[in-house]
């Protein structure tokens, strides 16, 4: 189904309540749908925002457009939990109903403030002849969870960047009150991280893009975030654009990090540790990850599982996207390590102890977390959502001897997802050590834990309800468990 | 606000989803919402229908009205879980968009049936007139949650009852189909329970009232169940207008079990073990609890956390009610006992033992589980949901001395609740015993099982957010536990 632009537009008080309901039955209902992740109750769930703590729990808000599986008029949602795992739904946040985000309120953070949390975002406003102006707001939350948004813009768009100018990162460093900012620049179209610095979140004054040397950037940054992790300051970004030779990725765009040395906000230069920017998951379809550094210590990321300007298959049940599980990040030998936070363990029963089975199970759900810990010196498959003769299933190729690497292929899983970017991810490993591997497989998601989380791999796959089985194709030196996991959501 | 007949019977259609979606944001923000337990997602909650085991999970369907918290036209919408405790919101299931129910979907069960599970329901057909035709509906359910509704009802009232027949349960036994059905003699305006009896599910015989002794069952009797409990059949059902001379109680409509040496349902005879029936709940809040035979060979019970013609104060938040936590049934001794589930253990997180602490907690949360072991020869009381100096707070009343009794009383524990029908409800002890307190509260919510299931105490209370210490009004005896509770909705 095509959206015209009216359809896409249309206020969400114009759409009747049956249609909503039914729209909330078709995504609930979808053989696809996950229940232990973030997922959209009905149409498009995209970038997390506002990721956050806040009076005694964690806060997420979510990109949400309810009526389709397109990039719809957007407003947030809410949701909240007490450890990054039981999550529960608060409703609609910020509505797209004021003239300063008329056509969407688009993507943003949360900082804690005088007992508020405060929530900077986009507003997307479109003027009658649909020029765009990206108006910078910060609305403030209470503790009841009322929201309430301002009269004006915290930050207009300068002069020098182009309609391209979003996704606010709102924080405090060092006793001043930053915001880093996805720029484009008007005149070179080349993409940056803009940051404004204030001491009293009043009055704005920009430092101008963060100098990131040499490597350009693409031709746009989205979702950029700061987060220190074990002292280093790290960016999470998204370079639309990026010039392969830089940092090498397939998806249609890549979700990067960059580990620094330093990094001075108020002489926008950051001092990388890093060559060049790496991908941030080893999968297919993560995107617009946001991460922040919470009061326990830990710097935690969500990742959105979707990607812009492409298709899934549940866009025919009219809803698409999820999010991954919370990541909890960590710094070791120079590099980023992502880890599940603790309390997913609660989610675990049924577990079943593993010794070198063929069969792992005939019929494994479709929630479960697998933990294997596979012998060095051997290569075989691991089928996921396999049928009986493993001719159709999400296949998990490793090699630990040698040639020593971990490829994902999806291609005989179910239906083609985005093929022209491929349909293998391969991660290289190092020759002749045992491999752990934390797979998580919640409906039509797939997260794989390599090493310990030096590598992550995300992706969505489609299979029949019916492919359950779990088995490797020949026999393999491994031990593991493997556990059903309940329902959150 | 009153609502006119036209209101509560507009069309689910032509309502407007920026409406529902505030209306779900208005009960997902609420201070008295409750997050591991069922809720409204917006509206009204009331009967809990279906509740039954198909396609390797639990299923429950709830009556609903999603735009305000009044009985305007009923939905059954869906929930599922893997162990009757972790519920994922399955999305709208029966609407009302047949001729048979024009003005609503109401109460009924559920049985799994050649693969499929078939939802049997009252459909409230309203002529032109208004005039109301209860039809008993079989519709059936796939495994991928496709709900298939018939062109034509099953049952058609016999002209012996008033409009007042509805609630179907349907159930196999030796054989033989079977539906209970709540129904008002039309000539003597007395409540009954309606047998019917198949072979083929195609073809109904009734076999007339059951014969329930001498003891009249009031004016109607709603929500009629037969369940296996222990090998003896237990009836649970609503006798409304029961005169307090057969079996006391003190909310508006009492809810009532009834355990039977045995039945017979051909022949409509039903062999008391108990002279009477009993109060399920000794609380103030429960109502129309649902109970089936489950395949792990348990019974298990599911109650309305609300009653017919009663008012609450999220009435003004437009939403009310809520489901009890799922109960095990057992019959020891004669009596029935309820016990929570033990998936409800998986919930537990931040355990604190107590022993003899006067002030059990400062800050509680509003979601915990308090264990607690009294001894036996004191009296005292319990504050929950209290402020600092135990002045406004839920007080259970307990004496384990001579004058065994344990008394609740919300009278002080914020807005008074349907005064009408009392502040405060009393359960007799065995003097001088030990008294063990299962105490889970859920926002507004608070259900106490007292000596391992013997009795439980169900109820709404609305305290200020702040009131969160938890305390004995003296030096008490006991030890105990508490436990915050995870959300789960």
């Amino acid at each position: 189904m095509e959206w015209t632009r009216e359809q896409r537009y249309r206020k969400y008080k114009d759409w009747d309540a049956q249609t909503l309901l039914d729209l909330q039955a078709q995504a609930a209902t979808s053989p696809y749908q996950m229940h232990y992740h973030i997922h959209p109750l009905s149409g498009l769930l995209n970038d997390p925002n506002g990721f956050s703590y806040y009076n005694g729990e964690y806060h997420l808000f979510c990109q949400s457009y309810p009526f389709g599986p397109v990039h719809g008029v957007k407003s947030w949602i809410h949701f909240a939990s007490p450890d990054l795992v039981h999550w529960h739904y608060l409703g609609p946040a910020i509505d797209p109903d004021s003239d300063l985000d008329n056509a969407g309120a688009y993507s943003g953070s949360a900082m804690e403030h005088n007992g508020k949390l405060l929530l900077m975002y986009t507003g997307n406003h479109r003027d009658e002849d649909w020029t765009r102006i990206p108006y910078q707001v910060i609305a403030e939350m209470d503790e009841n969870n009322h929201i309430t948004k301002p009269d004006k813009a915290a930050i207009l768009p300068p002069d020098h960047v182009s309609e391209h100018f979003r996704d606010p990162q709102l924080f405090k460093h060092n006793g001043k009150y930053y915001v880093l900012l996805g720029a484009q620049d008007a005149k070179t179209k080349s993409g940056h991280i803009d940051i404004y610095e204030s001491d009293d979140l009043e009055t704005w004054h920009e430092n101008g893009y963060l100098d990131l040397g040499k490597d350009e950037m693409g031709y746009m940054i989205e979702c950029p975030n700061l987060v220190f992790v074990d002292n280093y300051p790290v960016l999470i970004f998204c370079p639309q654009g990026l010039d392969k030779s830089i940092a090498d990725y397939q998806n249609i765009y890549p979700n990067m990090y960059w580990i620094g040395k330093d990094i001075n906000l108020s002489k926008a230069q950051f001092t990388p540790l890093q060559d060049h920017p790496a991908n941030l998951d080893d999968g297919f379809d993560v995107y617009a990850t946001q991460a922040f550094n919470a009061p326990d210590g830990n710097a935690y990321a969500i990742s959105w599982v979707g990607l812009p300007d492409c298709t899934y298959p549940t866009d025919k049940e009219n809803w698409a996207n999820c999010y991954s599980q919370v990541k909890r990040l960590e710094i070791k030998d120079g590099v980023l390590y992502q880890h599940p936070v603790d309390a997913i363990k609660n989610l675990r029963h049924n577990e079943k102890q593993l010794n070198n089975e063929k069969i792992i199970s005939q019929k494994a759900g479709k929630q479960y977390e697998l933990k294997l810990h596979l012998a060095a010196g051997q290569a075989g498959k691991l089928h996921l959502a396999s049928n009986e003769d493993l001719s159709a299933s999400l296949v998990v190729d490793f090699n630990t001897a040698q040639d020593a690497k971990l490829t994902i292929d999806r291609a005989s899983s179910g239906p083609a997802v985005n093929p022209d970017y491929g349909a293998t991810r391969t991660i290289e490993l190092n020759a002749n050590q045992d491999l752990d591997l934390d797979i998580f497989v919640d409906g039509s998601l797939c997260e794989i834990f390599i090493n310990d989380g030096r590598h992550v791999a995300t992706l969505r796959f489609f299979a029949p309800s019916s492919n359950q089985k779990i088995a490797f194709d020949k026999d393999t030196k491994y031990t593991g468990r493997l556990w059903s996991m309940n329902s959150i959501l």
